[in-house]
């Protein structure tokens, strides 16, 4: 099994928009930019929703067009067929799409059932098999719902074995909420890539719990090799005073290349990257390894003398 | 495999004896109290070292003595003999001794060889033997060191071999820098559960890296059921500011109740106690459990308005 693994960096988009401050088209380039350069493969750069409900994500049409140059694979959300075609007026050539595990989460987020969320991205999809544009399918509340409790791991199957038929390029499952244990975790990676193959899986998990990277081991172990991530953490819900929002591609990347698995990624280059997102948010980065480089770098000494058992 | 874990708290030590302010006998106590209340069965009270060099653990004695009448195994570090006569006169019936991965934390620690730290502790436990007192003993560093780098497997399955056939009625490996990830811990665990049963093994991690559970997970699935931690992930290093500790006993709790497993825990008696760890140290409780179950209680119909994918 390779030892390779992707990263998408999901924080230009999951993470601004959750964010108090709306950055700049400019400075979201500039964030992205410093993903690429320490080494980062995919990005998630932003969605083409409405700029009304969500004014962190207006003019992700410039921020495309600024990385039209860079290396590597960009993608933008889009809810529905409009936003589909902008993003393509735009230039996309990868679009991300979200299904849902529950009613609950379909009608909370888009006013639908599941069913008809689903009814709606098969058209992008059949659009996109047009128009040669890779699509991510990333499945919200893959685990647990907040709404309608734990979610049967067939449904996810279900859904996955649909998607990937209808030519989707990858199936993303998401534990949208960091609700999962990686018990859970693997038990579900573990029999979808029993059922189609790693190539096509990836997870996306939230740190809510502390469990973020027990997830990432757990599925790792079922063959998973490709993960979303957030630079810094970006993404802490603003509605729980500290909580963690997705699992921080530093830790992530830490951890693998800890493990002997190659990402890529130049830890140093996205501890820049991380900073760079902390100062333009004017927020504190989320990811725990920036702290433990510093502890490690600049106390070693200090550290050393300290330890016990 | 059973699904019984049995935690140990080693708060009142190894994260007592960490902080700024040094507690009370009776506020020692009062916290202890708060861990049994909540259901834990094991706790590490504190120290017979000296209480000059250590002085939030002096009056052990005092602590001890105020839980005669508590149910649970109450274990206290002794460093060497005088540490251990000291323990056995104050009515310990449960000590906890360090053993070391390497030579270089050996040295760091107690200023002997590794082997010569050994044999000092070989000499408790025949005493121990002898006064019917059990022995849990701690391989420091026994996947990397901050002085020697990583650690051999064969080594530290030549001190549990060795410390078993002595007669320690459990040998706990210890990641006492937080730097294992969850592939090293999965192999020394799997090696030493096929050699010696799971019965005698348990671990200990730091959350340095974000991988605290992680580990916890990783062992656990190679069949340890026994594990330290600490209320409110006490124990975080003063000369790297941010860094945490011990991994949290309520983060430990959480997922593995949520996992299905029994500690016969009760979160919410463990919120408490974290809580007053808090107050009593002035340092804000570092476990996540924390800040999920006020999210999740408090804030919950906000959340879920506010949850994506």
């Amino acid at each position: 099994m390779t030892t390779k693994v992707i990263i998408n960096d999901v924080g230009p988009r999951d993470g601004l928009q959750n964010q108090s401050i709306t950055l700049s088209p400019a400075n979201r380039v500039e964030l992205i930019k410093a993903l690429i350069v320490a080494g980062v493969g995919q990005v998630e750069v932003g969605s083409f929703v409405s700029p009304k409900a969500v004014p962190a994500m207006a003019d992700t049409d410039i921020v495309l067009k600024n990385l039209a140059d860079s290396p590597g694979e960009f993608s933008v959300l889009v809810p529905n067929m409009k936003g589909y075609e902008l993003a393509v007026a735009a230039g996309a050539s990868c679009v991300a799409m979200v299904l849902y595990g529950t009613d609950g989460m379909a009608r909370a987020n888009v006013n639908m059932s599941r069913a008809d969320a689903e009814r709606a991205m098969e058209q992008i999809l059949q659009a996109a098999a047009i128009d040669g544009v890779r699509v991510l399918a990333t499945i919200a509340v893959s685990w647990e719902c907040p709404f309608d409790g734990p979610v049967a791991k067939d449904t996810v199957a279900d859904i996955t074995r649909r998607f990937l038929g209808l030519g989707a390029n990858q199936v993303v499952l998401a534990d949208s909420i960091g609700a999962a244990n990686p018990q859970q975790v693997r038990e579900l990676t573990t029999m979808l890539v029993n059922e189609h193959g790693a190539q096509n899986l990836a997870c996306h998990f939230h740190d809510t719990r502390a469990m973020g990277l027990a997830n990432v081991f757990a599925s790792l172990e079922s063959g998973i090799r490709s993960f979303d991530a957030s630079i810094g953490g970006l993404g802490g819900c603003p509605f729980a005073p500290g909580a963690s929002g997705n699992v921080a591609t530093e830790d992530v990347v830490m951890m693998l290349e800890q493990m002997g698995y190659d990402t890529g990624i130049d830890l140093q280059g996205l501890m820049n990257a991380s900073a760079l997102a902390g100062r333009l948010t004017n927020n504190a980065p989320g990811g725990r390894a920036k702290r433990w480089l510093e502890g490690h770098l600049i106390k070693k000494k200090e550290q050393m003398a300290h330890v016990h058992n």
